[in-house]
């Protein structure tokens, strides 16, 4: 069994607008040496892999077809082999 | 200047609706080696510290009181200091 740990984040320049609401929440309570605040998107998948092929291929796909969206976001990823 | 990179996970055993329905469609796609999907959020913060103060205590606090629901979510972060 393999665990890819998916990390998902918007890409610079791109607007977030989550992160703004956060920012303003903080600053209404108090913690104004925040300066900014940029969310994002973290998948742990569990992933079986019996013949010990390279998963890599895969997981591209994974992110480019399913939890990434290309035109605003880039995704890194780490695989852990827990066999 | 400090960046905080915060971890905000469900804690293991509470449900993962959103992880439920990646997982279903990862299999409608023929990804059936994919066992499980866990879904987290993660927040990146740039933090001014001109006293160089050990900002844990901040961090924690704003985790508690604004990005994690302490009943279901557990956290971890790092802090770098970009001086």
């Amino acid at each position: 069994m393999c665990k890819a740990n998916i990390h998902i984040k918007l890409k610079s320049g791109v607007h977030d607008p989550q992160g703004k609401v956060i920012l303003n929440t903080l600053h209404t309570l108090g913690f104004d040496n925040v300066k900014s605040v940029r969310t994002s998107k973290y998948f742990e998948l569990e992933i079986e892999n019996e013949n010990n092929m390279d998963l890599t291929e895969q997981i591209d796909k994974i992110c480019d077809e399913v939890l990434a969206n290309p035109n605003i976001e880039i995704y890194e990823f780490n695989l852990e082999n827990h066999s």
